[in-house]
């Protein structure tokens, strides 16, 4: 983790634990960085990483605030580094449905740049959050980037073991969503009826230099899924 | 619209008409600060808000490259200013049903932050785009920064009213959402049928001061609204 990384993780934990509300003022760039000790720049970095995440908000010429803390449970799409990450405080496991090499279909070979011919790891998986249903995801993962991928591996974080062994710089992505209808075979995966509602959507993951290295396709329960951005304008 | 909007707007023209693809290199921050004849920090604030916007990503130490556009006629959650400008070539309306000086429920003073004795505008209106249903919104509007609001103005876009007209400065927003099945009620609005499945879709808007103005509740038409984020680590 880079220190201002380190930085924003410890000013967040000051924020929530000092029982900041949102509106109220944090100390200005200046007072971090003596409390802190490290150099402007660095409370500048961790600053800008926390506005970004939706914790804070810098108000020009007037001051650093607290924006509204996410709703618990909420998934944060803005800055999505996998399940386990986003939903704080709850218990994530996933069921492994299967981990295999395919030629990926055409729309894939697309979207991972990738020719027709060249395997992909194709993941499948119920993510379960406190032991209910959040979503089914279909994943599939260019092999040059994610070098191996077993079952126990996917019954973890792909993202923890991605970025900690195989040291991949992951670095933005595609979200594309839609409301639907469930079809019958989708509707058993999360143990609902057909026709019951659906959010069907579909990211794409960027390495920090543009390679795309995973489209996934995921189907989430309406029950148990809720979202959340930091938005700006 | 301030200088550096002002060139991102052209650096986003000059992304289209030269039919650049994702993946693709754009010139130097030396080359597009001659290029435009604008200062250093001008370009880089300029190309700040195209990476927000995901227009483009910046690699470090690489160089500056075109990011996936979003899909036509998706909705970009992640800048929101309004329906005419996210839904760029579609023919975007608006039928108000009602727009009244109220006292708003519980729930929405406590997101305005206003007492309960303070009345507000309320706004309900139906979006269409190319003449097909995309939402029912109704919105709760804080008097002190939204001073005036009619029917002539609600048929048309209300934030370009609030920046060009009320000179309101609109800063970031907080958008929660989740999957459900329609009341009765809400389908008649929305043309569908009793059960069939929608976006519940809450966001509440603050000045760039974060000062809360706006606090919506949208029902999203589920064939009708596609949904696009650029999102980040």
């Amino acid at each position: 983790m880079l220190k201002y990384e380190q930085i924003a993780q410890q000013l967040n934990q000051y924020i929530v634990e000092g029982n900041f509300q949102a509106g109220d003022k944090l100390p200005s760039v200046e007072a971090l960085k003596s409390k802190y000790n490290v150099s402007k720049s660095t409370i500048i970095k961790a600053l800008e990483a926390l506005e970004k995440k939706g914790n804070i908000y810098q108000a020009r010429g007037s001051g650093i605030y607290v924006r509204n803390q996410k709703r618990e449970g909420y998934l944060n799409l803005f800055s999505s580094s996998g399940f386990s990450d986003e939903i704080e405080g709850s218990h994530v496991t996933n069921k492994v449905l299967r981990v295999e090499e395919v030629l990926p279909p055409k729309d894939v070979c697309q979207k991972l740049k990738l020719s027709h011919d060249t395997s992909v790891y194709v993941l499948e998986r119920i993510v379960y959050v406190d032991g209910a249903v959040l979503c089914f995801e279909q994943s599939y993962f260019n092999k040059d980037i994610v070098l191996y991928l077993n079952e126990s591996i996917a019954e973890n974080s792909v993202f923890k073991y991605l970025e900690q062994n195989l040291k991949v710089k992951i670095g933005f992505s595609d979200i594309y969503f839609a409301v639907d209808k469930l079809k019958s075979q989708e509707a058993e995966k999360l143990e609902l009826s057909n026709g019951d509602p659906c959010l069907r959507y579909e990211q794409i993951f960027y390495t920090t230099t543009g390679i795309p290295f995973d489209c996934s396709n995921l189907l989430y329960h309406y029950q148990n899924a809720h979202f959340y951005i930091p938005s700006q304008k």
